[in-house]
């Protein structure tokens, strides 16, 4: 088959023939239409992954055909049995195994869902590890109830974009930050009620002044700038943490936590009914995921170029010709 | 009436005479037999309590006698409508009103609970504001499960031996951590099975050898030693944190917390249905809330010098004449 290859950390990424995939017990093989990009694929290519080796296929989310049916899949392998945490066997689609960038994968049958009739192929390729990591930072997490005031830090990636999505559809308020203004005004366009741009001096205090503070906050930079997040919490307030783009937390004031009784919540990817409550979720909201951009499988390099330099607002999806 | 007075914050506290308390509307006045120290009240000696004035009778704990009941106070004075945060009236009994180290006090009548029947008037006293403490920490904040594997920071501190007893009390596998030898000593004879002094090099490591992780951490330092507390979790563990007396905690990894489901939940007193809930358990359990040192009110200083100085294995209880 044809796959988009990372050949080692120094080459760009190529199509290239690679084995056709064996399906193992249990394993179905899909045909691939379309796969969207993550931040984690961006670190394979950079040689950053624990576990890696080359020649290597990257790509958690793709959606395409199984027997004639539009389907796409849940990238989260063997979760195990307790809902709190993933268990020790558990790892993600794209690596160490092979990936979505190709034109078929093989991958267990009880990972592979129906797409929403309202979605397009390209659509549903964007929804799987974004949807899946959003959904349980806001619901599983957060335990997000309707009338909630939610903040979204970092609009413009495909996880808080989900996010964003899920909150309004479930009836929350909306505010974003953003260091783009742009971003900002999409998201406001979309329906959030306010936005701040956390570049600027005092933009916390701003944002507390018109906005109140909030039941719920959903963040993946942590750094410097997370203080200021936790001052912007209502009391009881939870703060789901899905990343940390900005490094370590350098100061945590204890009293300003117990206090106000916040809640400070470590989330990651979802288990399989987690997969399957998202799906039913968009498919009941009629959601589109937010598409930034089209590229096809060939011009793989700039779609990876694209989300490394963070210009995106929503997914960036793999077009692959079957 | 008699009380233990603060004149000043450079002045030792000292009994003196007092202007007897005037109930408002639905308050009672209870006849006060002890009280006992909360590391509030030497706070209150030191000047530093916000909104503090002079002369102020200090003091959160106090049993005694109600229309010839036995009774004891609960110190949470307007929590609010909230069970997830007390409310902007919220305030704990003891400052900025006249506290329990007097022979009188005017409290709400909701606030007066019957003491359960195995205890003596110190022990009542000993429990009001740590088993409060302890016990929304413990339950309505960690979730603790029977056979649970719980790690308490700072034995020898009022509400960790609080949290000690409930969480034996309800099944758990208990672990604690000191400065002192001594206390780790007692808490093992005291059915603790392990402890490690964190003092020592290493001690983080060691402990998680032997115990192999932790579902709930409760601590009340914060500082620098909380990511060595992070690191003995389990994945999707609860640290609840309800004090910081060693100060901001330096460098959280986002990481860590996201990718073990980890979840920081701030907690501090509780609430009347906790309270009520609190006194229950312990009948139901006939818990004997370990008391340090018994002073006579006249020698109250001493009782506050005690506790300044750490030495204590539970609570320091005042006892009144009266």
């Amino acid at each position: 088959m044809r796959a988009l290859v990372l050949s080692s950390a120094e080459a760009p990424l190529s199509v290239q023939e690679f084995p056709d995939p064996v399906p193992r017990e249990g394993e179905v093989v899909v045909d691939l239409a379309a796969g969207a990009l993550n931040y984690r694929d961006v670190w394979i290519t950079k040689g950053k992954y624990p576990g890696i080796h080359f020649p290597v296929v990257p790509g958690s989310d793709g959606a395409g055909w199984l027997n004639g049916k539009p389907v796409l899949l849940n990238p989260s392998l063997q979760w195990g049995d307790n809902p709190a945490a993933q268990g020790k066997s558990y790892h993600i689609l794209g690596l160490p195994t092979t990936g979505t960038f190709a034109e078929r994968i093989a991958i267990p049958a009880e990972n592979v869902f129906d797409i929403p009739a309202h979605l397009t192929m390209e659509q549903a390729a964007a929804i799987p590890l974004g949807g899946l990591t959003a959904y349980r930072a806001l619901f599983s997490r957060a335990n997000l109830q309707p009338g909630e005031r939610v903040l979204i830090s970092g609009i413009g990636g495909g996880v808080a974009l989900f996010v964003f999505q899920f909150a309004r559809a479930a009836g929350a308020e909306v505010y974003v930050t953003s260091s783009s203004a742009e971003k900002i005004a999409r998201a406001v366009d979309m329906g959030a009620k306010g936005g701040a741009n956390y570049r600027e001096e005092g933009w916390s205090g701003r944002l507390k002044a018109e906005a109140g503070g909030f039941d719920v906050i959903i963040d993946s930079a942590a750094g410097p700038g997370f203080p200021d997040l936790m001052s912007l919490l209502l009391p009881a307030g939870r703060i789901v943490l899905y990343g940390g783009t900005r490094g370590p937390i350098p100061n945590l004031n204890p009293q300003q936590l117990f206090w106000r009784q916040l809640n400070i919540l470590g989330s990651t990817m979802g288990h399989s009914g987690e997969f399957a409550d998202m799906i039913a979720f968009i498919d009941r909201h009629r959601i589109e995921p937010a598409v930034d951009s089209v590229f096809p499988l060939t011009n793989g390099q700039a779609a990876f170029d694209r989300m490394a330099n963070g210009l995106q607002f929503g997914k960036i999806v793999l077009q692959i010709d079957n």
